[in-house]
């Protein structure tokens, strides 16, 4: 059912769907209706079984949904189930933080090194991981299947980053270099930029002391 | 201009718009037309015009926008003349990175110190701001205006965390905590939820390898 077009806008919703039911899977609730979930999420009841509609509806059955089996199906249509391997280049704050945050690994996402081009970090570990140097990198994508690359370098950097482990197969870039990417088609990036999160609450900010 | 009612679309693209303009300014550009920016940014040309049209327009004449003038102006909307304090809840590798990150202060972003309930921590330095014990955080508050804080702690501590800074005069909550805050009305929020977005990113390429 992947196959046909969900638009951008259902996608971006999934994860927190997933988040949600995550939490009442630990609180051990074991079904909830629309209602209950749209009562939790401040989404309306209407736009959840529209959500999940595109995904055939996740069977919904007398009393609601099954939280486990919804779950479970957001996470498969995520691709959760499958396991990725990530590296992050710059093993400074930003990649630190990335590394040694919780939840990634029992969500598949498996991180293997660092890179940096700081000679004094190099040959080091960081929050566990090994630190290899830059030079090292296409060699590394040679021999390594790596399906993630997790850019954590200064912004001048990130394009030639880019190109460099785009040139050596990864397919998926999940980019903090505050630069918007040019790359091919067949290479997804996800960006995060602070600035622009920050400045969007400056705005609204400003416009609550008005 | 800004009493009128502004998308959250338009919104979410201002910062954007000023990061372009901030590095062409960078690159010594003086005039732009709506044509070469909708070029550089991979928009349409009209959207950029219809987006603008929501702040006046921005007076292009002749060849284009005077770019330094578009680039202020769109800081001004965004809030960044303004001066802001902040304090970062959380003194791990997030925080650090984000008082770390260039170009926040040169914006009006100026970070006070860090608060942590990690007696280690406390009472420290972390990249040059000292490290406060949560216990002093009401007091604090109540003495000093802060503008935001910056949520860096476990997604557990984080509603209780920022129930005290909302108490104590707090309109602004920078989010990183993987929890969707319960905050009054006139409390803003900005998430920056990283599991969110690399579960996109996840699912992105689980379509493109189909």
């Amino acid at each position: 059912m992947e196959d046909k077009y969900i638009s951008a806008a259902v996608i971006n919703r999934l994860p927190r769907y997933y988040r949600y039911l995550g939490d009442m899977i630990t609180q051990g609730i074991e079904r909830v209706s629309s209602y209950e979930l749209s009562e939790r999420m401040r989404v309306t009841a209407s736009q959840i079984r529209q959500d999940f509609n595109n995904f055939g509806g996740f069977g919904q059955q007398g009393y609601g949904y099954n939280v486990k089996y919804l779950h479970d199906e957001i996470g498969k249509i995520l691709g959760l189930n499958v396991k990725h391997n990530l590296i992050i280049i710059g093993a400074g704050n930003i990649g630190k933080a990335i590394a040694n945050y919780q939840g990634f690994e029992s969500r598949g996402f498996h991180f293997r090194c660092f890179f940096d081009c700081n000679p004094d970090l190099c040959n080091t570990k960081a929050v566990g991981l090994d630190v290899h140097p830059m030079e090292e990198l296409p060699e590394y994508l040679r021999n390594n299947k790596i399906d993630i690359a997790v850019l954590t370098v200064p912004r001048a950097a990130a394009q030639k980053t880019a190109e460099i482990v785009i040139e050596n197969g990864v397919k998926g870039i999940w980019n903090f270099a505050h630069y918007d990417l040019k790359v091919p088609a067949d290479v997804k990036v996800q960006n995060v930029h602070l600035s622009d999160s920050i400045m969007r609450l400056s705005y609204e900010l400003k416009n609550t002391h008005n």
